[in-house]
């Protein structure tokens, strides 16, 4: 055994047996250095093969941290959707999502919505309140189609950090991630075209492909490591696969994020089988590791990938500003944007010029990242504690949200119906799949402040998971044979 | 010969002969029911009468004038486009138009943007930067994907004044008109669909078509009453029709507004067909006539008008605030607008909420059409000076657009190119029709204050033209046989 590997042993059979508890800092890498005679590079080995395993993980600037308790509730099974091209459904629950405003007396727990009350926000408001000052009028006119020239270089600017080096030139400013998607798919793809997709897959998605009439192929994902790539290779030789929509960053609803290896192996297929890349990356900037994770655009070398992302996870959704770097189809990206809304709003452009300029923006990624990791393991341990035991839960490693399965049977819809007068709300399973899976799954928003009334509402849906169970299984006692 | 028929005939008489002339105001109603000793409403008819035959046109609270002495410029032909349904080109050409930013260097009078220098707007400014005063988060939030309510219930208000009952429910919120008429057309029609529209057309929605893969089947026009209904009979009779596109109010690019029983007319043969109508009513609010002209809408009792609208023409085009009133596919342009862009921005919906109910948006219009009006007789006034004498031109009746006709071998594309280097650009008509027709045509914006700057650029496209005609007449000859 190394020298590092039996550190990490050491180490290992220490949280294991409650010396160092959930949650709780581990010794400095100086510490264990001397503490073990080992250099410090050893220690360092040891902390990330720990952090491989997943038993630790370190926080910017505060060392190695045990992770916490919960997150040892098993992971969620390595999904097995519907092995065919099929029309995606569930539009109804999708609107019931989309059209409700926000209410005061619904906890929309399932909405992806960021937090928006840190201070670290509130430059971004002086920013859109001085956009139209002192007879300013630029906000109120048309800009140019592909966007305000100066966001695009701030974006640019941006995009460095997850190792793309792209011009203004090659930006597309769009409403939201939504219309970035949406446009790249109609650049790229017709009607009737199939589009393989991670699975779970993001609801919008979802619909996007269902408005325009196209067909989605769902790919077996893993829950730590993303797409699998066998799986794909197999869909690309038996089907005539136009484009890869996938969400290789913190994605969601599962929160991985995927190695580095796997992103250059899928871009191969991708070449070897000459299909397009749609990478969502909304809430790429949002990982918890630092320096954030490469995007799949960063090594492509056709312009075959069109990246698409947004401000609406990192900052806030009212804004409605997203972009896309769509390679080799620009020119047809910014027809269909152009026949989509036409131009975006200007004001909000002008806005973010000034907010990331003077640094907010970056200011405000690092308040976040950290204040989501927290939240993270925080929530899952209330469904530790308030969900029945046996429910695999997510590790997500950026972003905000959490993927629970329960037992197969289960039906996230009627626990919905059932939550409705309780003021509670999640986002069901089924909306994430085209085909109507994943009914025994939900996704909840960890974003907000975790306050009492927050834990409330999980218990709430904890003790109406407990209750439909209880229910099925008197059921399933009431239809035995001879009853 | 009647009595008020009479004295339309000595006041039309007094016109031709100079003695009121162009601009003049005439006597008031009390004064010529006096001087003529007949009775006010005879008076009041015999206005009626030349205010159809286009001498005169009454000015809200000011009484009868003169039209201007340049409207007696020919107006453009009846069009005879293509009589089959064509797929839409031209692309490069709208795209010239949309992706430049606004420059210092370049006179834009092509593009459909209102003057936004009219202190009436200043609220709007002062409304946009309020919002998120006093830690007010509102704007940073998802609102329904229906749109703010209360802006829902503001412009269902406003919406009275073209005679429509609707309510809040009913209206969905989009990103600027564009949206609008995409999510419309999406909601009805199929890819390979034959659309009938006006002719010409604005060039969006050709270009909306032709990204949606449907066909333009474009429909003679005529400059004073719009869509020939007659040959629209004969297309819905000979042709798969699944919708009717156009903009019977303050048409662009034409500028009529097509009279209330031909608006009927149309419905019901709409209903006999049972196709589908859009109304693009974008220049609605701003017909210099007042009450503004009524909708088709306002007759729709089925539920088969998708009425589409926005605050671009009548307040500013950075905004991007449209909405779509879509009768019975409301369901269907709800989703559509959901996998198109997502929601609409947050902060200037709520900035358009304050800006309307303080009174704010209807005085800005009265402000507006005065000031277009007069805009449009001294253009007009200017082109009868610097074009060539044969040019045949709009009288429009509201919004701020001029068609200029020139004669038939004409190409605006090369007299575009010709005026780059002078700073000056102009809409080539070839990009409002389908099959590349009217390149003898032109359009022009007349919102901006009509500076010595802009006379100057008119100025200089007058001189192009001459010049281009000139080049054309001497090519002629040295292409005559023998030499």
């Amino acid at each position: 055994m190394t020298r590092y590997a039996t550190l990490a042993a050491i180490l290992s059979q220490r949280i294991e047996q409650g010396l160092y508890s959930a949650g709780e800092r581990l010794p400095s890498i100086r510490a264990l250095s001397l503490e073990h005679t080992v250099s410090i590079s050893t220690v360092q080995q040891a902390y990330r093969l720990l952090e491989e395993k997943r038993l630790v993980e370190p926080r910017a600037k505060s060392g190695y941290f045990v992770r916490n308790q919960p997150l040892r509730a098993e992971l969620p099974t390595v999904t097995r959707p519907v092995q065919r091209p099929v029309e995606i459904s569930q539009w109804e629950q999708v609107l019931d999502i989309v059209r409700s405003p926000p209410r005061d007396d619904l906890l929309q727990l399932g909405r992806g919505m960021p937090d928006i009350t840190e201070p670290t926000l509130q430059p971004l408001l002086k920013a859109l309140s001085n956009v139209g000052r002192h007879g300013d009028l630029r906000s109120l006119r048309y800009d140019s189609i592909q966007g305000v020239f100066g966001l695009r270089e701030q974006i640019a600017r941006l995009m460095l950090d997850s190792g793309c080096q792209l011009d203004a030139e090659q930006l597309i400013v769009t409403t939201g991630c939504h219309e970035a998607l949406s446009t790249g798919l109609r650049a790229v793809c017709q009607p009737g075209d199939i589009v393989a997709v991670d699975s779970p897959c993001y609801h919008g998605t979802m619909q996007t492909l269902k408005g325009l009439g196209m067909k989605a192929l769902e790919i077996p994902t893993d829950p730590l490591t993303g797409i699998s790539l066998e799986a794909l290779e197999m869909a690309l030789e038996q089907w005539p696969i136009k484009m890869i929509l996938l969400t290789p960053n913190c994605n969601n609803p599962l929160g991985y994020i995927m190695p580095e290896a796997r992103k250059k192996r899928l871009l191969t297929l991708a070449q070897r089988y000459d299909v397009a890349i749609i990478e969502d990356d909304v809430y790429g900037d949002l990982a918890y590791s630092y320096p954030r994770p490469r995007t799949i655009k960063s090594f492509d070398d056709d312009g075959r990938v069109l990246l698409c992302s947004s401000f609406s996870k990192t900052l806030a959704t009212g804004l409605r500003i997203g972009w896309i770097a769509p390679g080799r189809y620009l020119e047809r990206v910014l027809h269909m944007k152009y026949i989509g809304s036409g131009l975006t709003a200007t004001q909000p452009q002008l806005a973010l010029v000034e907010f990331i300029r003077h640094g907010h923006y970056l200011q405000h990624l690092r308040r976040m990242r950290q204040r989501y990791q927290q939240n993270r393991d925080l929530m899952t341990q209330w469904i530790g504690q308030y969900f029945p035991a046996n429910v695999r839960v997510s590790q997500p490693r950026g972003g905000f949200m959490l993927w629970i399965e329960l037992y197969e049977d289960f039906d996230t819809l009627r626990l919905n119906r059932n939550l409705e007068n309780q003021g509670v709300q999640v986002a069901v399973g089924s909306i994430f799949s085209a085909s109507g899976k994943y009914r025994n799954c939900m996704r909840i928003n960890y974003a907000p402040k975790l306050t009492a009334e927050i834990e409330l509402a999980i218990k709430k849906v904890g003790t109406a998971i407990n209750q439909l169970m209880e229910a099925n299984s008197a059921t399933a006692e009431e239809c035995l044979p001879g009853q």
